[in-house]
């Protein structure tokens, strides 16, 4: 607390990122990353911008990574905007489409981030809450008729829980007042993009990430899809914040990794297939897991604490997340499918646990 | 225009960063990047990062790289914050520092970002004239006993012209009841740095760059040195907006830049000598010139319009930025000081457009 600081500084409660630890032989399955590398495509543009030219400003529009975004999601380039990883798209979505005089709608139990940006940017939330079985009901939002927006994630975290895109588009032709955003962080790993709506819903922003499903966390990039109005309002935003958010190699990485569709294909598929075998194993010791359509899955074991499982894996040098609050998902663990070497890691490291 | 924008989009007048034109054989001396590579060090580091590993995310504190800037300035760790290139460093200290019940004062002629940051976060911007040789006045700003906060560029921008450290220490002296920042992106060139300051004074924020003097537009980062409890209120809003906003290259990157002082000398002492011989060349074809201590002049011909100029080098190839507002730097270009072979193909290219 300081006389120096803005008014506004003083209310935050900043979001809280997974921890980075940096301690060898440790199986990380905390933070969603992808357990396969960037494609070797990725590798090789990178290494193209280790040069003499970094001394030069990189492109303020993003304009090649733009157009290969472009390209990938079937839309174009003017329906493309950029950002500094997903959450630097969604905290200028935030104060630029969010802001109004109704509040902003977003589940009880979601990605945690989105009540920070409120309190930065001085948008209302409400929470609204998920049903009994942990799903999104798409009705209440339609029935909140002093709503001012919408955001939800697609899958839901930390749940992993997919939405149908027929339950998402009734919600756009319901309440075509409002902007709504659909944050596709997890959508690669087996729920039905939004983007293919983008033509007919003008109110329709869609947020997607290149750091799971594309294995480049550590690059920075992300990227919404939406009609060119919203589009402009976030370069807006952007261009009164920071001209050049992507430095030459984020720009060049990603270019690569998202005209990469092979390997996209090949790993992402690779992650669908070891978490079916971890939710068998897990079930199989006692687990209830959530349906996920996400590079992660959110368990519970019906005899023992989340909290307490998290420890005694943390113990054994395998690492997952647990969220306190809210209460209703202090049970579960959320745990990011790794290698098929390190989910059996895991589940041997359970067993002994359990036993 | 859009019933889906946040208010705050509909007024916003964005920053116009200066052309990034991808034409051969340009000289391009607009937009005040080194003419000087990074250092052979810093592209090792870099090409250390092309890995697997950047399937994970960056350390969200950045703790190497501050700790190699803590190093540099002679602070503590905690001292120093980072951010995606200076431009975010201060977007952050607009938003976290800056917005007070008393207007932010600034030169009338200065970083042309500062009002666009004032429309983004609805601080109330006031502009104080420079004086008639364009030199920043501190008694205006110690007299302005309104005043919830001062920012200005040392040396200012696009004038060059440095101020004292003295000056500087004047204003905190006598105003230790707001903060004060200085914008030092372009120090390194000639001006004396206010850190050495910021343990005597709680009050003041430092901000560097290391797309100037480190060589390194293309890789964005920038950081900022203060009393703790400033840093602390620049990390709540950084940890508010995105949590990784500096890539693995841009950590790796701008941490060997710092440590590589015999680098950092040689070429900041090059630019420097150039611009010695710019200035006299430019004088003696009937410029007058700013005394600059940055790596750019500011200069304008005694016949000759600055915007006629512009175009006539431009015509040749030769890229210099002009201002139009306000209407009295209209007859300046500020031209950024090249290499000593870039800087003499503009003086034959003068010569002959004066000719």
């Amino acid at each position: 607390m300081s006389q120096y600081w803005s008014a506004v500084v003083h209310g935050l409660t900043p979001y809280v990122p997974g921890e980075q630890p940096r301690l060898p032989n440790l199986i990380k399955l905390n933070t969603n990353e992808n357990p396969y590398g960037p494609s070797p495509k990725v590798l090789e543009a990178l290494r193209e911008q280790v040069a003499d030219s970094l001394k030069l400003y990189p492109d303020p529009t993003s304009a090649a990574l733009r157009q290969a975004i472009a390209q990938a999601c079937g839309v174009t380039v003017a329906q493309v905007f950029v950002g500094n990883g997903s959450d630097e798209v969604l905290a200028h979505t935030f104060q630029a489409l969010l802001n109004h005089e109704g509040p902003l709608l977003y589940p009880d139990i979601t990605y945690s981030f989105y009540p920070v940006y409120c309190g930065l940017y001085g948008v209302t939330g409400r929470e609204v809450p998920l049903d009994e079985q942990f799903r999104i009901r798409i009705d209440d939002y339609i029935q909140a008729t002093d709503a001012g927006a919408v955001i939800f994630p697609n899958p839901n975290a930390p749940t992993g829980i997919p939405l149908p895109l027929s339950e998402i588009e009734r919600l756009l032709k319901a309440r075509p007042d409002m902007p709504v955003v659909v944050d596709e962080a997890y959508v690669d790993f087996g729920a039905e993009s939004a983007i293919k709506l983008v033509p007919h819903y003008p109110n329709l922003l869609v947020v997607h990430t290149l750091s799971k499903s594309r294995s480049l966390a550590g690059l920075r990039a992300g990227y919404a899809i939406g009609n060119v109005a919203l589009i402009e309002a976030l370069n807006r935003v952007k261009d009164s914040f920071n001209s050049y958010p992507l430095d030459r190699f984020a720009q060049a990485g990603a270019a690569a990794a998202m005209a990469d569709t092979a390997y996209f294909e090949h790993t992402r598929q690779a992650v669908i297939r070891t978490r079916e075998h971890l939710v068998a194993g897990l079930n199989a010791m006692g687990f209830e897991v959530l349906p996920s359509a996400a590079n992660f899955v959110f368990a519970r074991h019906t005899q023992r604490d989340g909290a307490d499982l998290t420890a005694a894996l943390r113990a054994r040098s395998i690492i997952v997340r647990h969220f306190k609050n809210p209460a209703r998902i202090a049970p579960f663990m959320r745990i990011t499918i790794g290698t098929d070497e390190q989910c059996q890691a895991l589940l041997d490291a359970l067993k002994e646990i359990l036993a």
